[in-house]
């Protein structure tokens, strides 16, 4: 638990505040940056559901497979916890059993987030429940960042930058946009990155550059392309998001020693 | 299109007749392997949504952003696309545009992948379609690999080995967790990884090695410990995904030399 436990209960007090401005009775999310802003706990997304239902008075809901719960030995805060099994055919009724009391009738989720996964066992477990986009209500909360979340955005962008400065002497004619996008990658890594990156970096040359989301190819770099590089580095969850353009020029070996002795 | 046009098209035709078998009249995706696997194209989740139809007798009809278009340019086989512009109110038109025709009562879905931002979409735009879960049915199709297929997983599967091999000399009593992660991705990279490894690996030693999901954490190796490595590749698409545990000791200068030596 790096997230200071005052933190997140003020961010679930919060959230139970935006709750009821937005006529909302709970928020449910699955695995994802908002979960983790409001639990301090981390999980994938799997074929194994993992859902928090966060609602005005009551302490969090979480409900999640059996494998995962030593995650919740010594939480600093209250939380109702429902493990499940291996068997998916229980889950559905564990789900029901944890969500009982709620009987929330109006709850939010995350459309870019939640899978039918979660959302046709929610369904089941809170039968007549409306479902509505709560997107906005959760991105109220987050906008405003603490000095922590500040830092925390800071050191993302330096680490990105750093590893942009260290791939930039050894880029030239004749590479790969693969071989930069793993030299890019390498050096994410040695400033500090996590290893979950924001997105793959992106680095596309020539008229792949036209391309804004283009996947790192095997064309090689030529003298006279415009590089695109899109990236970014992901400190304590907190990423960076970084596009920059470059020339390609072709250099001599003594230019490049000049270039590199000066960096 | 690192997959042949005939693998293709193949593909989708036994879609086809797998959509009739199961009583579906078409199939949704939102971008992940199985997009990629029925088209050749690469999408990532984000805000804007992507969404490929699939039915029984017409070319593939595909919705996505304008600014992903050029991803289209040159496509080796028939395809109907639909592209929208950056304001999400239009969006739901340009869906409903796209599959007017399609009027497809019965559509699978994969309740693994598809988030309610493309399940709404699909919703609005097909008025009385029942959607079910298909995720059987594209497995079925993905369970028989071709040629090609082996010999990506067969090395997805080497590049991780050959990662951890060299690694492993590395890894020595006071390092964390972290920082084993670090060099086991750096690794990976340099083995022919791309960089969009199939989940952050896993390294978690003594009591979090009880956890299967940990996250790497600041802890450091103690001798005695535990070391529990979880890891993949990622080699055209297809993943391996490998654990491995390791008792730590503690060993002399002189012999990590011999170690690293006889490795």
């Amino acid at each position: 638990m790096s997230i200071p436990v005052e933190y997140l209960t003020q961010r679930q007090q919060k959230l139970s505040r935006s709750l009821k401005a937005a006529g909302l009775d709970a928020l449910a999310l699955n695995p994802g940056p908002s979960l983790t802003y409001l639990t301090g706990l981390h999980f994938h997304l799997s074929e194994r559901p993992v859902v928090g239902v966060f609602s005005r008075e009551e302490p969090p809901v979480l409900i999640l497979p059996e494998l995962e719960s030593a995650k919740l030995t010594g939480l600093p805060y209250e939380l109702t916890a429902t493990t499940y099994g291996e068997d998916p055919s229980t889950w559905s009724q564990r789900f029901s059993d944890a969500l009982s009391q709620h009987g929330a009738p109006r709850v939010g989720v995350e459309h870019l987030c939640i899978r039918l996964l979660e959302y046709r066992l929610l369904q089941a477990a809170l039968p007549g429940a409306e479902f509505s986009d709560a997107t906005q209500v959760v991105a109220g909360l987050r906008m405003y960042k603490d000095q922590q979340e500040a830092a925390d955005m800071q050191k993302a962008v330096l680490i990105a930058e750093v590893a942009l400065e260290a791939t930039l002497p050894y880029v030239q004619v004749g590479m790969t946009e693969r071989e930069v996008a793993g030299l890019l990658v390498q050096n994410l890594l040695k400033s500090g990155s996590s290893g979950q990156m924001p997105f793959q970096p992106i680095v596309s040359t020539g008229p792949n550059g036209a391309n804004p989301h283009a996947t790192p190819s095997d064309r090689k770099l030529a003298a006279g392309d415009l590089l695109v590089i899109d990236f970014g580095a992901n400190h304590n969850d907190y990423l960076s998001d970084i596009t920059r353009t470059f020339a390609v020029a072709s250099y001599s070996v003594e230019q490049q020693e000049v270039y590199q002795a000066v960096l």
